[in-house]
């Protein structure tokens, strides 16, 4: 059985590994305030063009959603989100857990547009700021979004200048960050979320890490006390160092950066297979993630030999996530992409 | 400089790296539904003796903390703790953040009495439940303590049976479970724990792993929907392959129990060197915590060679940490043990 | 000026004035454990016609709201609401507050259907209880809607039997109960109230008391500690002997239910008046909230004599509330129903 | 019977009574948005002299002091109190219910001192604001305390200056400020507070009102939003006017300082009974209540004609609270001498 369920399955690039069994011996400070947390904080800040920007290190991705969601808002604010958003779907009500109400816009795409958030928070901003509304005060997305699509350069931008015109941060969750800045059609770099958005961050667990996501603060009013939000909820690792060490090998060596848009080219591979065959595909996606409608006889064909996971049903079939990664082989797309044409 | 400054500093044990190295080209299904973490939990299940226990993975101890105590307690119900509680000084109000009390209760040594907990339970079970008050429900205590200090099978025991009369949970954060069982006069096993506690964890951050921490469920009360309480706090990690590579290759190596009773040896070591040179020590640890009262000059000199930390004052000198681990050589030891007999 | 803007701009009935004055000397126990609240309670379980059922009484129905809904659910349960709701858009996120989720289903006119809360309860329970989603566990309705809108017998059954299937509490938020009960197509007695729902609410705030609103808890499971969740929330009032008063004298006296008939019978001729004028309602509403879709010449017309809100557009309209209440006098619906005739 | 039990257990103050009964009729907006909360507002704001403090009506205490303390507060901040003080122990947690950890100081007769205060705050913000601990930002103190004790203006003086060392907020708990200000040996004016702290309420409740706590806010920083924290507690009134009527009654009149100073006179004469014959009180309040220790034979001979509480133990007697109020007839205290006389 050859795994496409998701970009988690396997351990961690070469790299990573390389570089933790190296450090074996050597001893660290604790809670991330060691040197190999401090040169990946640097390399971070040169790959992102802020040389003030403050860098943490999170053990996972739903911690440093709420962690930088609850930190930026008292408990008569709110954050809006599409209502696909990993937060609003996927994370057991992690940010109502933290007390405060995720404002759900419908997605297109799994995307949010400048229009729709500005006019959510102009019926707050210029409706009076009504006692019984929470205060729209953030705005989180994703790059690329759970549908495997991506935001443009123009829409990040429309979306920073409409957060920036009602004083609203805007936070963008990169858990697969190397997957969207590999795609094909990709027109932002790094430094353009370090330009656009308030807080963002580089995803590790999906992309190359055995685990781990950083943090890039950005907006001043966010830094203060930043790391006590995060020791509350228990997202200061003991031996920090180890996220310290596995960004440093991640992208000091350009394998984040390589290894992902394979996986994205692998990807491709497979929803040309599907589309050939006249198989339709849930989204525009152009990176590791694509959503296929299968029949019932497809989707038990290819359960033959593949593992993957199903996201609803649309158009009268079941939608079919295949998931490449940076640990994807060729063999396996190979075997992937003629199990399809064979359908 | 040698580091005796915590059990965290260093990379992990030989076999918990050999075993990830070794996994490395496996795929594995996702948060902990894997095999490699139902082989580890079937290890613990016959270690604690309880084979209907359920067993969760945690990244770290102070989620582990907050989770466990949370998903035990209504909005009106508290936690005991001793004063010098993890949970009360070290965790930056995790628990009072998830809108719970910690009633704090004077230790003696980093301990709590079967009668301090009586008497606090009485105060509000026999005392009609005022609404006024929240209610006692839980009871948080450590082995070993902050201060390196062990209950006896006795204590636990009472303790436990406090406890049961009043319907309350008890919960043991084993943070340094192994330090504390490997102690010359530890007189507790680790199914001992299963019988007399609802819920503990056997720590692995501190004893060896790269990190982690595994909870052990016994009461069936805490079973249901516990994994959905972890995953709102950001708790299941998506490569929980790696706890269970790890707890695997930690316990059924027997080097969690080996290594960490060595580094037990060895802080006796250094605490019979500082007593040989009458220098006292605050509390009467067994285990690889180390405080000894040093005078300023003795602190300077110490500092020349030595990485500790400070905690408090006390007797006029300052309280100095030494800590040993599961990667403390003897002849790191030796050199502290021949520096402190030159002071 | 003649106001029609809200049921809550006048004192009180002339029987609650009146109970309160002739009380004035004498005391009382605090915290609702006087006679007074006694005799009300049992006032009200023969009302409920249900002996055992707790009685709490709270000073406004944002606390009975959160408080309720908050005291049913552990922190990984959600509630299940109209998008419509009054928790879900008039109380500044009140239950989110309190950690909670709240799953806003597509409202029809202000109210839930049976089907829609079986669809939502077995997306969760028959999917496998993911750990990923928040158990839905509660289901709020409100008597009348927002909308002015009535549940009918048979409605309340079939959602009633949903919650049972799935062993979700219903509550019931009674608010402007007097005003629901005493409408012409209403087939709901009180008593049903507290077969088909776990807990509800008697609203005297809107229906003629000076404030307070009359909570009862039908289900055992949700009676323990109750008022320890009401006390740690500011819901129990020092001299909670003024809201058995109140409630004492709007029950025996009956003017709770027939003061809010008149208004429900004055809201019939206003409604009346704006059909005959060829004006559309927003929706069918037999209660004391009318809402016409208004042209701003009608609106400014209007605006001239009467006090009255808006609520958003419709139809290229605005939607404008017209509020009757137990103190709407006969002079005052005759002045608008001209006003309307002449529009 | 007569009630010495506490300070709550009567209506109102007859000019409260009267100023209800007389605008029964009127109509005003909703939600405090009312000329009579205005007018009583700026009466409030003459009697403090700040012309541009922010004023709001609280149904209760509790409600104000945990709306306050969680508005004032980041979630990784927390407040100091005494160890005695309401907050901590007669509110069921609700402090820790919003997320935040009270930093309980030892009482000595109900008070905090200066010296207390800055210790507390000097460990954290002079020793590096450690990540693990929350930020004490806040300090809560109570005019009168729980014991019946007053801070000397002097002793108010020293805390402020404190609190603005350290950027810390003072928020003072005025439930009983009546008996506070009439007391004979206070020497601090209403304005003071307006002067020496951040935000203080004058109570109603406990002073003449119905119910209700008139909150001032002086200090900038805290005023924005600060309605949406009250109405996300469900602290808002609908018919918030009743507050407004009442407090200008209250206030307009003089009644509030007039029948509260009568209350402690009251007090004084209960207090030399007591210590004529010997009997010791629990500490040196000057105010409404007071705090006898009884023997057991003394409890059971007062007990047969009047109603009072127990509060603890001490010196091997049961602390016995008699509490007057601005409703207690001269009649009553002196059967209360008389019976004191004849112990």
């Amino acid at each position: 059985m050859i795994r496409f369920n998701n970009d988690y399955n396997r351990g961690a690039m070469r790299c990573v590994l390389d570089a933790i069994e190296s450090a074996g011996s050597d001893s660290f400070a604790g809670y991330g305030e060691d040197e190999r947390c401090e040169r990946a904080r640097e390399t971070i800040r040169g790959a992102v063009g802020v040389p003030d920007a403050d860098v943490h290190f999170f053990p996972g991705a739903t911690q440093a959603n709420f962690v930088v969601i609850s930190s930026m808002l008292t408990s008569v604010q709110s954050v809006i989100s599409a209502d696909t958003g990993h937060i609003n779907c996927h994370e057991a009500a992690s940010v109502e857990n933290t007390g405060h109400k995720i404002i759900e816009l419908p997605n297109v795409d799994g995307k949010l547009t400048a229009a729709q958030i500005r006019a959510c928070a102009a019926e707050y901003y210029l409706g009076g700021e009504p006692e019984y509304l929470t205060e729209p005060k953030a705005v989180y997305i994703s790059f690329p979004t759970e549908s495997g699509t991506l935001y443009s350069l123009r829409e990040l931008r429309e979306i920073s200048e409409v957060c920036r015109e009602f004083g609203m941060y805007l936070f963008v969750d990169g858990a697969r960050m190397g997957y969207g800045l590999g795609a094909e059609r990709n027109d932002i770099a790094l430094a353009d979320f370090a330009k656009y958005s308030d807080v963002f961050y580089i995803g590790g667990t999906k992309c190359g890490a055995l685990f781990g996501e950083a943090l890039v603060i950005v907006s001043n009013s966010l830094k203060r006390r930043f790391k006590a939000h995060m020791k509350q909820s228990g997202a200061v690792l003991a031996k920090g160092f180890l996220l310290g060490i596995q960004f440093s090998a991640l992208l000091e060596s350009g394998e984040y950066f390589t290894l992902c848009r394979r996986a994205d080219e692998q990807a491709m591979l497979i929803k040309n297979a599907f589309e050939k065959k006249g198989i339709k595909m849930r989204s525009q996606s152009y990176t590791n993630q694509q959503f296929a409608i299968l029949s019932d006889a497809q989707k038990a064909t290819l359960a033959r030999d593949f593992i993957f996971e199903e996201s609803g049903t649309c158009d009268g079939g079941t939608v079919v996530r295949f998931c490449t990664s940076w640990a994807t082989s060729d063999d396996e797309v190979k075997a992937l992409v003629d199990a399809v044409g064979r359908l």
